[in-house]
């Protein structure tokens, strides 16, 4: 039998703006990333979206992000390790504090958006995230992308580490993701997406855009819940990945 | 012998911006209120701060405010009282998760500002704050102003509350503090405002700007580190309060 | 012939946050009021709001709010006179430079939500508030509480005043609006707000919650894009009005 | 008779925070750069600083930054021309708009920190910015280093540009500042540092730190009065630059 989980992006309202189909999203995942009030998220939305996981008894992961609402994470900054660091510390004990007021704990983190690319590829700024984790809880599992630079860091921390693999995107030769301007950067056929994954999963391979086959260790598939299309596909990924004999279940009962 | 708490308001610093002096005050008081990033502070200050008062041997409280930087949270903002627990556990959270981090742990919670204030005289926005603070942890004990709504929040929720009282300012015969577009409302003979406090802890008697004594509790007095006039106070009152024989001790070991 | 604008609030996005259906609700108004970046908006919503106006061939008038993103500027926040005119003169000046880039001018200034609600009842708010209009531009309406302080200061500063209505609220016999949470606070029979509408902007009378006619002046009525049901009325007031000898016009072919 | 501009950031400061010595640096140099609330400044702090400097006397330019308070506006930001064009239009017109409404008007344009240093070498950015002040007024100067693409970007906008050279700063030989982790980035020398200004300013020339003589325009020196040694230091320059027939005064004279 083999396992993976299912991860997407929640809690991302702020105020009176709302984002994404929380409710709709939640029944179809195992693990939530929850943003913590930088790039998006405020604390009444925090709580909300708390309350809605552990209702749905899926598992908890922070999702901290750039300081940067107005661009919700995903430009890219020149923060140092010690400000990566902090600002992860920040937010993490927020939500984390937040869990535990309501008898939940976190099991994972995630790093979102530009802070989840950049981390990819720094290894030091991987480190100064890791370093905020594990001086946090050292028993919390790092999320980052199969591969890369933040698995290495959680590694070296001593940090449990699960390896994010995206049914949507191209791999290059060395496991990066091709980048979105290239050819060959979105699988755009749904049944070539699933079968891609399955293959991961079961097999611990992918095929790159050039056509060679390369290893890839895939523990946690990112999906969202932004719209209907992307709802359907996560119906259907969910359907055969069970149809293969791939379970769905949280990071925590993969990573030992 | 007689005990009392010294408390100062730290970390109030911001980016690249510089708010007090809080190298010179820490040797001078037994407990901080560390601001947590809404009315000031970022979590690189946070981190400083949390390494100053380790290293110096007092106790952390965590300052939470109102989402007002701009105002420094001195601006009553008409927060709803499910804001006011939302934003208390989220900024006490995240103190405190950096806290743990860093060996230590928090102390108390007093709010900061028009927070503070605000709460003093509204029981159901006290009562939600106390209820954060009790969610994230039932120890902690709430700072709040003797007498207020706060004191009486914090008990109904089975919190231990510490009184604090002001050396400089007067007070009414309801026990609340004398406003400062009054006469009466500031103490500025700094001998009288120092054998008021040492009256105040010793006898629980405070004289009222209107002649009458009246009933007070006294178990953390507020002194400021922001000018070389509030740094030389507070060494005097220190030096009086000892003569006096009034210790001076970190808010733990006078609330039970 | 009588005349009157319909106004509506526009522009309330932020980053990746999209509130309102801007382009439903701008073929239905006369005059927008566009979000200037403090309660809500960012200067590319901003641009894209004078854009869409500008080729609707509508009027632009700002719509300055409280600092407070996380609020959507409906918290009453306690700024002095000179704050609230520095932060209106920001505000409107950022936009007012935005329209000038583009060939548009600011037709008329709107508070928004608790900075609108404060001033209606407190004249020296509305007096600094004011002169931050007149300073920038003398030519500019201002928008306020039909009866209010707003209006009261606006003539006081020399500046032309608009006076709101609102279909949908009840009026006091003093001519405030009766609270939300009154009694008679809400008009919900459709047919029965337009009728006062028209009454309103024909007769200059209105019929309060204890049955008195009261004098009013409606030079605009306040209409909302946000839901299906909202829109649906804006069509229906409109044909209504205009069945009725009502033409729909910008409010600066009303005040003169 | 060689003419020179001295500039210098000002309004700065934020809320109850204070940076800068604005009050002496003022009546020291011919064109202040006011912050405008993005990353740094609020608008009370805005119209403080432009009473002072029309009180003074001197010519106002407008600063804009990265909507980066707690980095001050340092840290580089990936965004995009439109949201350069967006967030340089909002800055200028804030302040231009205050300056309107006080008898002044923007003499110039200088964009700051990251802004200013990611603007110097990217030619997109530097237009977006450019025509960000074009629609807004195109008689404003830009201010931008001396042989960047700024410059270059400005006079393809049509608008006058204005060459800012770093008394402390060594150059390449390709005209682009020295990095600041490389040896003769900073000249030390207070004696050698005006030397260089003179030469730039009287030969438009100044020695490369390869040792070869380069060609350089020096329309305005940038000073700073964050320190009693800052301040020291632009008495000098003054002194010594009046000593050498090198009349300070705006750019606008300047600048044709």
């Amino acid at each position: 039998m083999y396992q993976v989980d299912l991860n997407s992006d929640l809690g991302e309202s702020f105020g009176r703006y709302t984002i994404g189909m929380d409710e709709k999203i939640i029944p179809l995942i195992s693990s939530a990333n929850i943003a913590c009030g930088y790039h998006a998220s405020d604390p009444v939305v925090m709580l909300e979206s708390i309350a809605r996981t552990k209702e749905a008894g899926i598992k908890i992961g922070a999702h901290p992000g750039l300081p940067d609402l107005m661009g919700f994470g995903r430009r890219n900054m020149a923060i140092s390790p010690e400000e990566a660091k902090a600002y992860t510390l920040y937010q993490i004990s927020a939500l984390g504090g937040m869990c535990q007021a309501n008898g939940m704990r976190l099991q994972h983190v995630k790093p979102h958006g530009a802070l989840y690319n950049m981390a990819a590829k720094d290894y030091a700024l991987s480190l100064a995230i890791c370093e905020a984790i594990h001086d946090y809880d050292p028993e919390i599992i790092v999320m980052g992308l199969s591969g890369s630079e933040m698995i290495r860091a959680a590694k070296d921390c001593g940090l449990k580490a699960a390896s994010e693999v995206f049914a949507d995107r191209g791999y290059e030769e060395d496991g990066t993701l091709v980048n979105r301007r290239k050819e060959g950067a979105m699988i755009t056929d749904e049944d070539e997406a699933i079968a891609r994954v399955i293959r991961m999963v079961k097999e611990g391979v992918v095929t790159a855009v050039t056509g060679k086959d390369i290893p890839i260790q895939a523990d946690s598939v990112c999906v969202h819940g932004d719209g209907e299309k992307a709802l359907l596909f996560v119906e259907k990924i969910r359907k055969v990945l069970t149809e293969n004999d791939v379970q769905i279940c949280p990071l925590a009962d993969i990573i030992g």
